[in-house]
């Protein structure tokens, strides 16, 4: 393995204050330099941190679709220019390349501590496997869907997310702190040991696959009028099927899931994604085979 | 008692949206007049509730502070207007007048359901004692803070807050919104029994007395550098005493607390008052005698 540099992004939304503040504790803590390989720590939207927001003009983490040759002129968007200034500074061909990028999140969804891919990147599924077989953590694949792409970790050739919840926005928990450096810590070693080919793949993965998003009820003018069913809000990753409340409106009415499917619900209610008309997203559970090629990829990497 | 209208303001704080949800399910469900008192239910600050965040340019709840004649010019600040208009419209001179206003809250700190009085009004005493005596409920009394006045409620003649947490902005949760409708319910009740004579005051009601308010430890640049103790995190309303933590900073050190009286935190590390520079306000416990003259109050209102 060739891997010289990794990139650690927490603060890509501005509200998301947790692992800004476990990366300043880490940071303080550990060498960013450890076993040949250099740590970069970055704070993916200052703007929005500062002010206390998700973003300032855009998501950030829907802004990593470069189009354009350095030589154009800057976006109006701000977290356009930002998406392209980390990758001209970290992206693999950037002035201080990195080869593995990881992007810290927290949600407002009792989502527990869990790792979220975007398509099936064999690199990523080596790290998400090692990361499920140490802690059972679950694991969410973000796939086809052609509403939301330009996610930042797509811009890496590996590269994870890690989402933890249920936390507020700007609110500091040192529940959900310490849950990130545990993960920081892992996700190191972990490394280490790919660097120094001492890994054990488990046999096989769990994974979630998304299949689709679905809004609130909402009422002639558009605006919701129906909230997540008590039964089903912070039961993320809990299993459902046909005929079970997903809403209850403001008649007192409950919407039921229709679908033929079992299917597992995440993103439950997060509140960042009503402005997306998401009011949650359905999974299938997938059992995918571990392969000795996940490893071998980070030879020329 | 010649109590004819009550008001019920939700939404004061554009992004505490489970007081808004639960006023429009009661409002469907139940009369706006009932024994001869009329309700009126407005969003108090629909500009803030639209964009989902606390306020426009000032906070609304501190906006109730009228100096000035109705002839004057329009502020340039929408809070200040609001305010003029709510006054205007619903005051106890105004074109609706109500005699008594609740203003709906919720915060992200763990204060269960809590009610907040502003100054030592008898009235205020009266409705606090009923719903303390049927639920137990906590009273903060805020009084004495300079740096914070304007409240809503102190624009009418009588008026309290309910305060439930904890729960992120702008997420729905269905047990704060139940909460919620208890308490209007019950305070609806109350005031129908205050109406007819029939309400039985307690012998004596706990009140925690605000004392003040502390910042967060800051480093050079004056940004926040301690995160409330994991030993203090969501434990409002608990008593600490001299030496107990308070903040763990960045660089491990605890900041403990040193005054010599016992005292009781609450709103520890709501995310609103950052921007306030206080991290949790101290109170004091105070025990008050019931009096007749409390009730005797309304006769004139």
């Amino acid at each position: 393995m060739t891997v010289r540099r990794i990139l650690i992004v927490s603060g890509t939304h501005g509200n998301e204050i947790n692992p800004i503040w476990a990366v300043k504790k880490f940071n303080k803590k550990e060498n960013t330099s450890k076993h040949g390989i250099d740590y970069e720590y970055i704070i993916g939207n200052p703007y929005a941190y500062e002010k206390g927001c998700r973003y300032k003009d855009a998501d950030l983490n829907r802004s990593f679709k470069r189009t354009y040759n350095n030589d154009q002129q800057k976006s109006s968007i701000y977290e356009i220019n930002r998406a392209n200034f980390l990758v001209d500074q970290f992206g693999i061909n950037g002035s201080k390349p990195c080869q593995i990028a990881l992007d810290l999140h927290t949600t407002t969804s009792n989502m527990g501590t869990s790792i979220v891919m975007y398509g099936r990147r064999l690199k990523d599924f080596c790290l998400a496997a090692l990361l499920q077989n140490k802690f059972g953590l679950p694991i969410y694949l973000h796939e086809k869907d052609k509403t939301q792409t330009g996610f930042l970790v797509e811009a890496w050739p590996c590269g994870l997310v890690i989402e933890i919840g249920a936390v507020a926005q700007n609110f500091y928990d040192p529940n959900i702190i310490n849950r990130f450096l545990i993960i920081i810590s892992s996700l190191r070693e972990e490394i280490d040991k790919l660097k120094n080919n001492l890994i054990d793949l488990p046999n096989s993965i769990i994974v979630h696959v998304h299949q689709g998003s679905i809004d609130y009820p909402r009422d002639e003018k558009g605006d919701i009028d129906g909230l997540i069913h008590p039964e089903r809000i912070n039961q993320d990753w809990q299993m459902i099927k046909k005929g079970d409340p997903l809403f209850l409106d403001s008649k007192g009415i409950i919407h039921k899931y229709d679908g033929a499917q079992i299917i597992w619900p995440v993103f439950i209610g997060e509140v960042a994604y009503k402005e997306k008309k998401i009011a949650m997203s359905f999974t299938k559970k997938e059992v995918i085979c571990c392969k000795n090629l996940w490893v071998q990829e980070f030879e020329t990497l």
